[in-house]
Parts: structure tokens; sequence; C-alpha cells
């Protein structure tokens, strides 16, 4: 079999199993599953790998393509279209007056070796909105705006999120224009590709005061609501990471030759700190996280004591003072540590996100949409990653509902939610979107 | 200024540093130190580097060269001479009665980037011992032979003691036969290079009880002497290492969106795991050591939770059953710790070898001759590293003295021990070889 037939049973796939999770009985209030279905399919055709999975890598044509297949989409049910300089595209439903609008979308670029939820199923999501007022004659009472951002994921430049923060004029575009990609192109040459240019992003700042809330529809990227059998649930903030690079330095010497209590063993210090680092979080807040991901031993030979560890940690909370206290403490920890071994150590932060906390009001409205639709207790929980609402949250009011992940994969082509907890999740979407719209 | 003069620039200051250390009130009893230092300098010519180190691997024109210098050096003195089919050069000094001979030596290559004095200090004081007698004209007892070992460190083929594993027929040829070097040359080519073939090497095979005793000194590549500002040390055992790879393997997962308490991190497991074996020697023997030197983290992403890690465990004893107590222990804990953790664990040994002791009889004429020469306690402490003493003590009853090493460094152009230990060991090493030779 040709690579062109199995990328085409990989779409048959897709298909096929979204549609195992089809359930008529959701089909009210003007949402369509089937058109769901459809509509997730037709956009993993655009960029699907052999294996199943999605490559749709910013300011590629797949990328682009599937921008315009759903404009298309757009302009099918009545919204007015548009594309700014950053590539961002817009779809409006007009209001019945001309307020401020609610604004809800996602991505649709991919990581190198992504699926096919992260990013589409927000703007699938969105449109559907859109697409079931249309079917139900509804018309809301302010401007609804669904919204495609360009290069969320930063699988090109290692940035990422550049149409979001285009759009809030967040974006260094002096710094951004040095950015060379992994084939070692500029990036206003790749951008050419695409039809946009440096200039364009920097025209795509606009009047945050036209927003009047956004929300965005994600996989959870977890296993928080599969343990607790939920399809969807509530986001009370998203943490923005901090990273410390962390050197302990102490003595090499010969593994044979140097007696147990005549060491300075740099592995042994970084293991007492990784061992106690995982019981910071808890002290702090239920929603922090601190992790030791990448280690590094010098010289790394197994009859060598070693003399030289360097490692990561990421820190991440939903409020910033929660943030900074449990950072704080990890840095402290690092120095006593390091003092009880006898060796030395230095602490670098290399990055530093403020979180973004969702507000009340919105977590409220939120959580009353999906006791009114699903007839659940509305479950909340905080978003680990970075998300295009991260970027919003710091100028207008933001909401984020999390759909239900497959064994918490993702950024991985096993990455899955199942049709049913899709629209569920666009049920509530849409309720949510309403009460927004109404306050 | 040229490489030449750069070498010969460094050479001067080798000699001139190690005349520093010249104390001329040390030369009685025949044993000369100024031609113990000319005779250092002349190897450390032999392989020099512009760094003042010593490049001198196996089967190198400069191991051969040096070789030849010292037998030449032996047929001064009045010994007689014999290169075996290993290339390993003996030098023998009659004896009063024609019995099995006393043995002392060690062997002239050095690693890639080695120092002057791993190797050479042994054989240039195993040669001063019979200098030292022929010059006060003495004639022991027994014959007494001094040996220069080939490759003891294994720096081409990564194998190392071949030349005093193929005295006592320890070496297996038919896998030897199969190395290739650093530079994809043949075992069989590169003997040539140098006159040597494999056949010469099982043709080596001696019988051992044609050996009394095998008496070897080395420096000591640690601090304890240094410490307790001793010149020299007797070693009460050889320790063989024993290697485990064990590799900790949990879930990885996204460090943002997966809280503290549903973790399976193979790193917090590893870590506990080194943090407490660092404890378990002291519980088994005071020889005993363990060192993890040696760690991989995977994915070993910053914001990602450590899948998998793998490590190293050296273990180090004098005593067998103390080595595999320590072994158990250590394996055991492994188990301990992943269970407790909830992540699985698979521990491989992927080198065993078996430590040897020096005989009780060995250390006390060792012990003596130190105390009667030097006035001062015996101080007596194990050997971490293998030296061609390992592999003789299998077969023969072996001792060995550590001369004082600056700063425990070895293996290394700062390598260094003075003209005063080294002279001093020479006359512990005459005692003790004479005490062996009258017992």
């Amino acid at each position: 079999m040709g690579i062109e037939d199995m990328i085409k049973q990989q779409v048959e796939t897709f298909r096929n199993r979204l549609m195992d999770g089809l359930d008529e009985s959701l089909d009210h209030s003007g949402v369509n599953s089937r058109r769901v279905a459809e509509r997730l399919t037709a956009l993993a055709e655009i960029g699907m790998t052999e294996e199943g999975g999605c490559r749709r890598i910013s300011f590629s044509q797949e990328e682009k393509q599937a921008k315009e297949l759903v404009k298309q989409w757009m302009e099918e049910d009545g919204l007015d279209t548009h594309i700014d300089g950053a590539g961002n595209v817009f779809g409006r439903v007009e209001g019945e007056t001309d307020g401020s609008a609610v604004v809800s979308g996602s991505h649709l670029d991919s990581v190198m070796h992504g699926g096919h939820f992260d990013g589409p199923l927000g703007v699938i999501s969105a449109l559907e909105v859109a697409s079931a007022w249309k079917d139900a004659g509804v018309k809301p009472a302010v401007p609804y705006k669904v919204v495609v951002f360009t290069d969320e994921e930063g699988a090109r430049f290692n940035g990422g999120l550049l149409g979001s923060q285009s759009i809030v004029g967040e974006l260094d575009m002096d710094e951004e224009v040095k950015r060379v990609d992994f084939n070692g192109r500029a990036f206003t040459d790749v951008l050419a590709d695409v039809g946009l240019t440096p200039e364009g992003f920097r025209e795509a700042k606009r009047d945050v005061n036209d927003i009047k809330a956004f929300v965005e529809v994600h996989i959870e990227q977890g296993k928080q609501l599969e343990k607790r059998d939920l399809p969807v649930g509530v986001v009370t903030g998203i943490a923005g990471p901090t990273w410390l690079s962390v050197t302990f330095s102490g003595v090499a010497g010969h593994a044979g030759n140097t007696p147990m209590d005549d060491r300075y063993d740099a592995l042994v210090a970084a293991s007492e700190f990784i061992l106690n680092v995982k019981d910071f979080p808890q002290q702090v807040s239920n929603s922090s996280v601190a992790t030791v991901g990448k280690l590094s031993v010098d010289p790394n030979g197994v009859n060598v004591i070693p003399g030289e560890v360097t490692l990561s940690v990421d820190i991440r909370d939903i409020k910033l003072e929660w943030k900074e206290e449990l950072s704080k403490r990890i840095k402290d920890y690092a120095t006593e540590v390091s003092e009880a071994h006898g060796v030395t150590v230095s602490v670098e932060e290399t990055m530093n996100v403020a979180p973004v906390e969702v507000p009340e009001q919105m977590q409220a409205q939120a959580g009353e949409a999906m006791q009114e639709t699903l007839g659940v207790e509305p479950y909340y929980l905080p978003s680990g990653a970075g998300h295009d609402a991260m970027i919003l949250g710091r100028y207008v009011p933001v909401g984020m509902l999390f759909t239900q992940s497959l064994d918490g994969v993702s950024h991985n082509p096993g990455e899955w939610s199942s049709l049913d907890d899709c629209v569920q999740t666009i049920h509530v979407l849409k309720r949510f979107v309403e009460k927004v719209i109404e306050s």
C-alpha cells in the first residue's frame, strides 16, 4: 500500500472511530453531532500522517488550508469573515446590538507529531455555537465571533501563541524576525510562504475593548476528567510556568578510591533535592505542581563520582502569589540541600510566565452552564499548560472548558476525545456563551 | 613556540618539579633518589604532551620505546632480561638459591590523557630495589624479578590488564582478537605494529608456581594518605567492581496537567534510591563503596514528567562476601523503592570482577617494613581500583604499597607524587621484598 492509500485509510479510521461515539439524542438546540464529526474529520484529513497523527505545523500550507476550510464553513453558515495581518481568521455573527463581542475559538496548527483535537476541537466547538444558532433561528444580543489563531504551538520557531499575542499587541516583532526555523529559514521567508509579513503581524493589534470576553474549549491533556468520568470541566486558571535551572557542583573522584565519608557527590545532593521538591507544592496550594524533568550528570561515568549535576524545575500555579511562594521555597531549599551536602549550588530562572486567573463570574457561569445542560455537578480544575486564553486573559475576561482526553495523552497521534464528550462540551459552551452575552 | 619546544619545556618543568622533592638524607642502603628522578623523567619524556600529561597508550610506539628503555636500564644494572610473547618485560636478579622468584613491577602504558606516575612509579620502584642491591653489593636469597606488564590501562581496546592476564593464562584470545581500536583497526593489526601476535600472548602463560609472591607499588589515586600526611600506605585488598544497570520505569506526562498525587515519576523514585544507596556501604564494611555515577532521563524535557531513568551503580569491596552482600541489599532496595513509588524497576549486572584480598602475612610484612624504614605506624587502606596485582593475586600471594597522590588526582595530566614520597615508598618496598624473600 502506498503512502497516499495509508493516509486515506487513516482518515477513514478516524471518521469511523469518531462516529462510534455518535449519540443523536444530543442533537437539540441546533447542535448537530454529525456536522461536528464531519468537520473534525475534514480538518484531520489536512496533515494526516501515515501513523494516524497530525502534522499541520504553523506557517505550513496545511495550516493555511485548514484555516481556509474553516473560513468557508463560516461563510456557509452566514458569518462575516475576515483574516487579519497575522493570519488569524475571524467569523462574525451579528448581534441585536452592536456592543463589544463575545469571542470563542482556538488554533489549527499542531506540533510535529500531534493529534487531531488539540486546537481543532476549540475552533469547531466555537463554530458549532454559531451554526446551532443559525439552525435554531437564534440571533445573539451582542456580536459573537469565532476565531482561529495562528501558530499557537510554536512548532516552527519555538515561540508559539503568535496569533493571540499579535491581536493584544504583546508580540515583540523586532525579536521575532530574528528567529530561524528548524531548516534554518528566516522568519520573514517562512511567513512569505503563506502570504504573511511581519508588518501584517504588527497591524493585527486591535482594541481589546471590542472584546467583551473570550471563551476557549480545549482538550484537557490530563486525566482528571477521565478519572471522574466527566465529559467536560471548568477551568479555574491557566498556570504560567516558572523554569529554574539548578546546578549542584561537588567534587568528581574515583568511585573506588574515595571513601563514602569523603565525598562531595553532586548527584546525591541533587537526589535529595528532587525527592523533597515533590512535597513542596501541596504546602502552597492544591493547584501547584513542581517537576524536575531534565537532568544531566558530569562527567557521567560509571566509575566516577558525579562532580556536577544540572537539572530543571518546572513550577506552575494559577495564582501568581502561590507560584512565587513555591518558587521561593524551592530556591531556598536548593541552598539548604547544597549546604547539607558540602556542595555549591547556582539557580537561574530561565522562564517566568505570569498565570492567568479565570474571573469568578466566568467560572460560575461556566459551572451553571454545565449543571443546566448536562445535569451534573460542575467540576473545576486548573490548566497546567498555556493556551491562547492565557494571552487574552491578561486583557479581557476569559473562560475555558476542558474536554476529557483519553488517557491524558496529547501532542501525540494517540490523542483522542470521544464525539459524545465533544458534543456535550459544545452544549456547555453554547449555554456558557449565551450566559456571557446576556450578562 | 613550536610543539616540540613546548614538549621539551614540559619535560624540563617535570624534572625541576620532581627535583624540588630531592632529599639526599634518604639516600642509604643503595637507594639513589637522583637516579629515581632521572628515570621517572626519562620515561615522562616518552609520550609527554603539550599540556604536560602523558599519552603512552598500549601497543603504541611510545609504550614499546618506554619498555626498551627500562630493559636497557635492567641490563645496565646486571639483570637478565627477557621479553615474552605478550611483550611483558622481565629483568631477573639471580638469587643465592634457584627457588621461585619474588616479582615486583607494574606497567608503562597510560590512558589517553594520563599522568606520569600511574604505572611508571611501580616499575621504577621495583627496578630501584635491584639497583640498590647492586650498589650495596647485596644478593637476594631467591631470584627477584622486575616486570613491566603490557597494556594495563586498556586505552586501546577497552579491556586492559592484558599482560598480567596472559601470564596467568586468563586471557580469552578468541574473544580478544575480535576487538577493534578507536580507529577501527583490528586487534591483530595493532599488535603487529609493535611486533606482537595473538599467538605470542597465548604462549606467554607461565607456571605460577615459579612466582613466590608479587608486590606492586602504585600511586593511591585517592586522598587518604594525603589527609594523614603519609608518604605510603599498605593495601589490604583490591576491590573488584560489580556494575549494576538499574532502570526505573514510570509514566511520562505533562508537567502542568498532572497533579502531584497522580504521578509515577521515574526520577523521583531514582532519587530516593540514589539518596539512600549512599548509606548502604557503611552497613556492610568500612571498605565498601557504592556510587551512582551515570544517569540518563527519558524523555528529559523541562515540562515532561520523567518516564524512565537508567542509572549505573558501581559497587566495590575487598572481600567477595561483603561485596555480594552489598550488591544484594542494593538490588533488593531498588525493588523496594520502585514498589513504594508505583513504578517498575529492572536491574542488570553488567560487570562482576572478584576482589582480591592481600594475605594477612603480606600485609603484616609490608606494615613492619613501613614501621622499620620510616618509623611511623603503618596505615592500611583498600584499593578501589583494579591493578595487575589483582590478576596475579588470584594465583599467588600479592602485596601492594600505595604512594601519596597529590589531591587524589589520577588519569589526568595533574597526577603527581613528590620525589620524597616516591623514595620513601621505595625504601618500604625494598624492606618488604627482603622480608618476603626471607620468609
